[in-house]
C-alpha cells in the first residue's frame, strides 16, 4: 500500500501540468495539459497548406527570436529535422480573421489558423510559452484558442514634435507585433514639422522640416516591415488646425497673412487652413492623392482637432463667408471643411478618419471617430451609425501607470449601454505616444511596457482585468522585448552615466527608480519647452511608473531593511550631485528621499514595538511627507505614499498601558 | 587686509584648474590650464586648412556623439553659430602621421594636426574631456601634445570560429577608434569556416561556410567604415596548416586524400596544404591575387602557425620530395611553401605577414613577423632584420585582467636589450580576440574594455604604468564606449534573465559579479564544445574580471557590510535555480558563495574584537576556501582571495592575555 503510494506520487510529480506560461494578452481560452515540449537544437518548424510570404517570414523571425531568447543556435525555418517540432497549418488566404489554435504537447506543437493573420498572433503566443525549466528550454502543454476581441488595437507614433528615425519606428513595430497590436497610426505633421516627403509639393518636407523627414522610400519600407508583422499603417496629416508646418510651406493657405515658421513651442496654436478658398482643396487634391498612392490602407487620418478659431473670426471675409451660409459657430465652417475632404479622400479611393471633431451630421457614414473626449462621445457618434475608437485614457505620455491604462474599456460609460448593433461600430482604440517630450533614446520607456497593458485590453476578453496579474506578465514582456531591440529596460543606465559623469550611478538609480515624472500635463506647465530643448535630466530618465513604490514590501522586516537603505542614499549621491549641474536639481529631493526613508524605519520600530510615538514626531513626519509629496524637477517621490501609510499607522497605536514592574 | 585675502581666495577658487579629465590613452604631455570650456547648445566645429573627407566625417560623427553623451541636440558641423567653439586644423594630407595638438580653453578649443590622422585621433581626446560639472557640461583648459609610442596598433578579431555579423565589426570599429587604435586584423579562414567571397574560387565561400560570409560589397563598406576612422584592415588567410575549410572546399590541395569536412570542434587539426603540388601554388595565385585587389593594405597575413605535421609525415610522396631538397625538418618545408606563397604576394604588390612560424632565413626582409611566442621571438626577428608586431600576452580569449595585458610591453625582455635600430622593427602590437567561445552577443564583453588597456599599452609613453589609474579611467571608456553603441555593459542583464526565465536576476548579477570565467584554456579543457555549442551559461554572461573582487572594500565595517549581503544570496537564488536547468551547475557555486561571504564576516568579527579564532573554525574555513577556489562550471569564484586574506589575518592574531575582572 505504501508503495503504491509512494508509485502514485512520483506519477504525480512527472505528470503533473507545467506551470502555464504567462501569456501577454491573454488568449480567449487555455486549457493546460500534462506535460510539456522541450524546446532543443533539433527544434524546427514545417509550414503546410496556405502558404504566404508573411508566415514563412514570421515562422523564420520567430526561430531567431528563439534563438536569441534561449541562446541556442537553431536552424532556419522549415530546414530543421523532421518530423518538426512546431507544425504550422494555414488554411487559406484573407487579410481579416486574426483568430488561432495553438496545441503544445510534449511530443510536438501545433500552431492552425483560418488566415495569415492568426499565425503570426500564434507565433508571438508560442514564443511567450518557453522559458528556462528544470529539463530544458521547455513550453507548457496547453491547447489555446484565441481571437481579439477589438479588430482596431493601434499605437500611435508622434514623428512631428520629435523625428524618429526608422530604426525606432521598426523596433516597435516589432514591439507591437509581440502582443499583437495591429495598427500604427503614424502622426506625420503638426505644428512643429511636417515629416513626409511630397514629390508634387516639395517645398512641404523641404521647407517645414528642418530636414527631417522620411523619404517615400522609407515609408514605403516602414509599410512593408509593418504588414510583414501583420500590422496597418494609417498616416495622420492634421487639419486644418496643427497645421503651422503646412503654412510655413504654403502661407497662402493660411486663415491670415503669413508668413509663417515652424513652431518650436507646444501647444495649440492659431495658424489654421483657411476652408473659405478653393486654392486649399486643389492643393489638398494634389497632397491627399499622393499620399493616397503612398498608403495603401482605406483610411487616412486628417486630424480635425483643437482649432482654436482665432484666425477664423479675426478675418472680415471667413466670417462673410459663413454668415452668407448662414452658420453661427466655427464647427459648421469646420464641417464644410471637412465634407470637402471627405470628398476629395473619396475621389482617391480612401476613407476619412479624423478625431472627435470632425463628428457632424452632414458627413457620411464611412468615415471613423477617433475620440480622444471618451466613451461618451465615442456612444453619440455611435449611435448615429459612425464607427469610433478610443485613446481617452490611452495617453502615454501623460504617464500613468499601466493599471490606470487597463481600467479603460472601450466598452465602458455611456457605450455599455448600447444595442449590440451600435456597439458593433466601436472598433477599439489606440495608445497614443505623443512625442513633445521623447526622444529616440527616451521614447521605448515612455511606450513599453505600459502599452501592452492597452494591448491585452484590447484583445483579451473583457473579463480579464487582474491588474495584479497584468504586473506580473508585463514584466516577462519587458523581458523578452529587449531581445527584439527595445531599449525601454537597458536605456537607463547610460542616461545615469551621462548625469553622473565620472560618478558611480548606484545611488542614482535607487533615487531614479523611487521617483516617477509628473504626470498629465504637469512637466508643459512650466512653459520653458522648445524642440530643442535637450531631455536629459532625471524626470527623463525616471520610468513612468516606479516599480519601487509599487511593490514596496508588505513584510515590515523586509520594508525596514530597503528604508533603511534608502535613508543612506543621499550622503551616497551627494559627491555626484556637487560635480554634475544635471544633477542641481535633484538636491533638495534627493534629501527628502532619505528624510522620508528615514520616516518609515522610524515608524516601522514603532509599529514593531507597539509604541505610540510623540505628537510632535507624527506632526514633523506628516509635514515632511506633505512637502515631500509636491513635485520637484518635474517628478515625485513615488515612495510617500507607503511611507505615510506607516506613518499614518504608527500614530493610531493604542499604547497598552504598562504595569509598574 | 581681510578683504584682500577673501578676494584672493575666491579668486582661486574661481580660477582654479579643472580636474584633468581621465584621458585613455594617456597623452604625451597633458599641461592644464585655469578654467573650461563650456559645452552648451550653441558649441560648433570649423574646419580650415587642408580639406580631407575623413576629418570632416569625424567631426560630424564627433558632434553626434557629443550629443549623444550630453543628451543636447546640436547643429551639425560647420553649420553652427560663429566663431566655433572648436577650431580644427589640418596642415596637408598623409596616411602616417598620427600627432596631434589640441588646446582648450575656457574661449574655445584648437585641434591641430600636420595629417588627417591626427585630427581623428585628437577629435577622440577632445570627446574624452567633455564631463558635466557644476556649471555645465564642460571641457577642462588644457594643452595636450600628443602622439603614439607605436604604429601598430591593432585588434584581432577572428571570424572563423563564430561568425560575426557586420554590425559587430562596425561597432567593434568604433569602440578601437575611440581609443586610437588604427589595425583591424581580420582572421577570415581556420579550419571551422571560410568567411569571404572568393568570386575566382566561388567554392571556397560556398562550400566552407555554411552559409555564413562576407561577400565583397560588404568587406568593402567594412574597409570603407574603418579608413574613415583611421583604421586599416589586414586580412587573415591561414596556410598551410588551419586550412581545413579550404580544403573541405579543394581537397586536391591536401597533404592526405580528402574528402574534408569544415572542423566542428576546437584545436589544432592534421589537414594541412600539400606545399610540394603545383596546383596549389596556382590556386594560391587566383585567390590571393583576387584577395590583393579587394584589401588595399600592403600587408597580407597568411597565418602559418601551428603546422603539425602529421599529415606531412605520413606521406611518401612529401617525404620523398624533402628528402630530394636534403630537408630533414618540416619547418623547411613550410619555409618553401612560404617562400613560394611571398613570391606570389610579390607579384600581386603584397608583402607577407605571418606567426612566428614563418619566420625563416630565407625570407625577404620585407615580411612582418607576429609574434604569439613573445618579445624573445620577436627580439631575434629583428636582429635579423625583420619587422614584427607582439600579441603575446595579448590574448582576450585568456580572460586574463586588464592589469595583466597592460604590464605586458612589446620592448620588454630581450627587445629590451636590442640596438635602437633593431627596436624600430618592433612596430607594436595587437590584442586577438579568438572566437572559440565568444558570439556575437558576448563579444563585446571580452573585448571590452580589457583591449583599451593594450590600446594604452602602444600608444603612450612607456612610463604610463599605473595600474590604479589604468583601471579609473577604463571605467570612464567602458561608459563612454556604450554611446558607440558596444553592449559590452548593456549586454548582461538579458543574459542573466535568459538564465533565469521569469525569476528575479538581482541576486543571479550579485553571484556573477563575483566570478570570473577560467582562464588560458581551461574552458577548452572539457573538450565537449563544437561550434553549435549554445554559450548561454553563466561563464559566458560573467565578465572576465570581476570588479566586485578588484574593488573589494579595505575598510572593515564596508567589507563586512557586504559580506553580509552576499553571505544571504544563495537562499535569495536558490528559487531561480531550481527553476532552471541552465541554473543547475551554478548550484554548488552559488552555495560556496555564500559560505565564503560568511567566513569573512566571521573573519572580520574575529578581526574587529581582536579575539583569535578557535583552530577548528580556521581549519573549517580554509578547507572551505581551498574548496571553493576550484573552478566549476567554468568558473571561479574571485571572492574567494580578498576572504582569503580575511581568514589568514584573523588566524595570526595574538589575542592580549585578559585580566581577570
Amino acid at each position: 500500500m505504501l508503495a503504491m503510494m509512494r508509485l502514485l506520487l512520483i506519477a504525480a510529480l512527472v505528470l503533473r501540468a507545467a506551470p502555464a506560461a504567462d501569456y501577454l494578452p491573454v488568449p480567449v481560452s487555455v486549457a493546460p495539459a500534462q506535460g510539456s515540449l522541450i524546446i532543443d537544437q533539433s527544434f524546427s518548424v514545417a509550414i503546410t497548406g496556405y502558404q504566404d510570404p508573411r508566415t514563412r517570414a514570421a515562422a523564420s523571425r520567430m526561430l531567431d527570436r528563439l534563438s536569441a531568447k534561449t541562446g541556442m543556435p537553431l536552424p532556419s525555418a522549415g530546414r530543421g529535422s523532421s518530423p518538426a517540432a512546431l507544425r504550422i497549418e494555414c488554411a487559406g488566404p484573407g487579410e481579416q480573421d486574426e483568430s488561432y489554435r495553438l496545441e503544445i504537447a510534449p511530443g510536438g506543437a501545433r500552431l492552425s489558423a483560418p488566415q495569415p493573420l492568426g499565425i503570426l498572433r500564434g507565433l508571438e503566443t508560442f514564443l511567450q510559452a518557453v522559458e528556462p525549466a528544470p529539463r530544458g528550454f521547455s513550453a507548457a502543454a496547453v491547447t489555446i484558442e484565441d481571437r481579439p476581441r477589438f479588430v482596431w488595437r493601434g499605437l500611435l507614433i508622434d514623428s512631428a514634435r520629435h523625428f524618429l528615425p526608422l530604426e525606432v519606428i521598426k523596433r516597435n513595430l516589432d514591439g507591437m507585433a509581440a502582443v499583437k497590436m495591429n495598427v500604427l497610426h503614424w502622426h506625420l505633421t503638426d505644428d512643429q514639422g511636417f515629416r513626409v516627403e511630397v514629390k508634387s509639393l516639395p517645398r512641404l518636407h523641404q521647407a517645414a522640416s528642418d530636414g527631417l523627414y522620411y523619404t517615400q522610400e522609407q515609408i514605403r519600407e516602414i509599410i512593408a516591415y509593418a504588414r510583414d508583422r501583420g500590422i496597418r499603417v494609417i498616416p495622420e496629416f492634421e487639419m486644418p488646425g496643427h497645421a503651422t508646418a503646412i503654412l510655413t510651406a504654403f502661407p497662402e493657405l493660411a486663415s491670415a497673412p503669413g508668413p509663417y515658421t515652424l513652431e518650436r513651442r507646444w501647444g495649440i496654436f492659431d495658424p489654421t487652413i483657411d476652408p473659405t478658398r478653393e486654392e486649399v482643396y486643389r492643393f489638398l487634391d494634389t497632397f491627399l492623392g499622393e499620399m493616397s498612392g503612398l498608403f495603401p490602407e482605406p483610411y487616412i487620418h486628417i486630424g480635425g482637432d483643437e482649432v482654436n478659431g482665432k484666425q477664423w473670426n479675426a478675418s472680415p471675409r471667413i466670417q462673410a463667408f459663413m454668415k452668407q451660409r448662414g452658420w453661427t459657430d466655427n464647427h459648421a465652417l469646420q464641417a464644410y471643411f471637412n465634407q470637402r475632404v471627405q470628398g476629395i479622400l473619396k475621389k482617391h479611393g480612401k476613407r476619412m478618419m479624423g478625431w472627435d471633431e470632425i463628428f457632424h451630421p452632414s458627413l457620411p457614414k464611412d468615415i471613423l471617430i477617433h475620440s480622444w473626449r471618451g466613451q461618451k462621445s465615442l456612444a453619440a457618434s455611435a449611435r448615429q451609425g459612425y464607427q469610433g475608437i478610443l485613446s481617452f485614457g490611452y495617453y502615454l505620455d501623460h504617464m500613468q501607470t499601466a493599471a490606470f491604462h487597463y481600467q479603460v474599456d472601450p466598452m465602458a460609460g455611456d457605450a455599455a449601454a448600447l444595442t449590440p448593433e451600435e456597439q458593433a461600430r466601436i472598433l477599439g482604440g489606440e495608445a497614443c505616444m505623443w512625442a513633445e517630450y521623447v526622444t529616440p533614446e527616451t521614447i521605448d520607456s515612455r511606450i513599453w511596457p505600459r502599452a501592452a497593458a492597452v494591448a491585452e485590453r484590447l484583445w483579451s476578453p473583457a473579463h480579464v482585468k487582474d491588474a495584479a496579474s497584468l504586473y506580473r506578465r508585463l514584466d516577462g514582456v519587458a523581458r523578452d522585448l529587449e531581445w527584439l531591440g527595445l531599449r525601454h529596460r537597458s536605456g537607463l543606465r547610460p542616461m545615469l552615466q551621462r548625469l553622473a559623469g565620472s560618478s558611480d550611478v548606484d545611488a542614482l538609480e535607487v533615487l531614479v527608480r523611487a521617483v516617477e515624472p509628473v504626470k498629465l500635463y504637469g512637466r508643459s506647465s512650466s512653459g520653458d519647452y522648445t524642440s530643442f530643448t535637450p531631455l536629459n535630466r532625471l524626470v527623463d530618465a525616471a520610468r513612468p511608473e516606479s516599480d519601487a513604490a509599487r511593490e514596496f514590501p508588505r513584510d515590515r522586516r523586509q520594508a525596514r531593511e530597503r528604508l533603511a537603505r534608502w535613508s543612506g542614499n543621499h550622503a551616497r549621491l551627494t559627491p555626484a550631485i556637487d560635480r554634475s549641474f544635471l544633477l542641481a536639481e535633484v538636491r533638495p529631493l534627493s534629501e527628502d528621499f532619505s528624510a522620508v526613508a528615514q520616516a518609515g524605519v522610524e515608524a516601522i520600530d514603532f509599529l514593531v514595538n507597539r509604541r505610540r510615538p510623540p505628537q510632535a514626531w507624527l506632526d514633523a513626519q506628516l509635514a515632511l511627507l506633505d512637502r515631500a509629496a509636491r513635485p520637484r524637477a518635474e517628478v515625485t517621490l513615488a515612495i510617500v505614499a507607503p511611507v505615510r501609510t506607516l506613518v499614518e499607522e504608527a500614530g493610531r497605536i493604542r499604547e497598552r498601558v504598562r504595569r509598574a514592574p
